[in-house]
């Protein structure tokens, strides 16, 4: 159990949430970052950047860098930990992240817009078998039989970490590139239709048969907002916001493309600073 | 006169217009950006920046240094001729800047924020003898007396320019700063109180005097919003703009300080790019 109440927590380590978490931490402020080793794969795909102010002719690589370097110099890092839930308790925030619970005073959602839609039988089973983070709930499935479902080329790190403890490892790719995966792990080649059990996980259902499976790890980007935060209000698939970013729920900000198009850096960068400079208002006039 | 009609009239060269305008012309848009040669006053005095996502302990100059070479590399020039009035005309706008009129099909404010109050007289009498580009109309006072109003050191360039055609010019500089002016002008250093005239402009009132002149040019750094273009909608002394930073007028977005807090350089710059965007949908959605 980690018990300290952070005044910011930032989920979310595209250009949103790393300005959100700069200017927080300029603002004294003390916070966690969730996201990702790479930041944003948006980023770290981009061909060449023409459009952020300032940066020319620079490759989403390049640009991923500057950040990196920002945040160091910043002395920010990143909780590369998956968050399952976010409920708003009120006057704070609880974030489970299988098995531990952070505390934080206010949110901010910088989750960005590459959702994949749940798998059928996901939600129904997530926490009872179902979970988002390989690398938190690995121990729990100690000589058992686990299943990742791999959307990114970063889950097979974690499927070869679960491999270690695990009796079993399957992984199956939904992506296209060369795997670099243990031994011991087998390899599915189909699509997945869905994940079956009563009460908790028994089977992942395949278009070309099933695997008997006691875990499922679905290692995918980000999960929509609405089902990370229950009782977020949403406007045409994106979190609704008001100039200051604002969400439906008291103390909850979001920024960046989950607040809806234009999809863009720069955009998202200033969001996520008003997001942040909003938080600190709250917080400021919150103080007794 | 000059009768080209631009896709975009850009009013601003701080990060919010020149980031509009980066983005306008990645998308195509032909654009005529009205600014200062330094870019922007604000962020040339800023000791050292470091919550501008990508950037950091970077200081003012060295920023504008950068905004400059993005510039050059988009091959986007600024234009400094002064607006004295933006009018809508419907289906596309008219900017009147001195004895020039300029045509733009939208309009992009980002003005900034830091307005000085009129002075008095100083509405009533625009046009007829007070105006806002020196460089524009100081050949309508050939061997007249012209008064410069300078409210920073840019000012002493258009007067040391005025001088060479006006048969006198005197010089009331509202900053302390060295004065480097020809010698051929006469420095006034007391406190203006307003601007006088039946008609046109006869006098400017001092709080120890008063001047007779034919013509006042009162150079500050930009005129309040509201002022600028006429029947624009503000609230709490700011351009009222909604997501999409469009304000009360059709076919005219506004971006940057001059639309709320927080004044913050890459915010300004986010809304300068979902304006220019927003801009470049409604072009594209009037085309027929």
């Amino acid at each position: 159990m980690n018990n300290e109440r952070y005044d910011i927590a930032i989920v979310g380590s595209g250009p949103a949430g790393l300005s959100a978490a700069i200017n927080a931490k300029i603002r004294n402020k003390s916070i966690i970052l969730f996201g990702i080793k790479e930041l944003s794969n948006k980023v770290m795909k981009a061909p060449i950047v023409n459009n952020y102010l300032g940066f020319y002719n620079i490759t989403g690589k390049e640009f991923k860098e500057k950040f990196k370097k920002h945040l160091e110099f910043m002395d920010i890092s990143v909780t590369t930990e998956k968050i399952n839930t976010i409920y708003s308790m009120g006057d704070y925030f609880a974030l489970d992240v299988s098995g531990k619970m952070y505390e934080a005073k206010t949110v901010i959602l910088a989750t960005g817009i590459e959702y994949t839609k749940p798998l059928k039988g996901e939600e129904e089973l997530l926490g009872k078998g179902v979970g988002y983070c390989a690398t938190c709930d690995a121990p729990l499935y100690k000589g058992k039989v686990v299943t990742i479902i791999g959307y990114n080329k970063e889950a097979e790190a974690d499927a070869n970490y679960v491999s270690e403890l695990a009796g079993k490892t399957y992984y199956i790719p939904v992506y296209k590139d060369e795997l670099d995966l243990k031994d011991n792990i087998e390899i599915i080649k189909d699509r997945v239709i869905g994940i079956q059990g009563n009460e908790k996980v028994e089977k992942v259902i395949l278009k070309n048969g099933s695997i008997d499976t006691d875990g499922v790890f679905v290692l995918k980007d980000s999960v929509s907002p609405g089902q990370l935060v229950p009782g977020l209000e949403m406007e045409n698939n994106h979190i609704k916001v008001d100039l200051n970013m604002a969400t439906s729920i008291k103390g909850c900000f979001a920024a960046g493309d989950c607040t809806g198009k234009p999809y863009q850096y720069i955009k998202s960068a200033g969001q996520g600073q008003v997001a942040a400079l909003n938080a600190v208002s709250y917080l400021d006039s919150n103080k007794n």
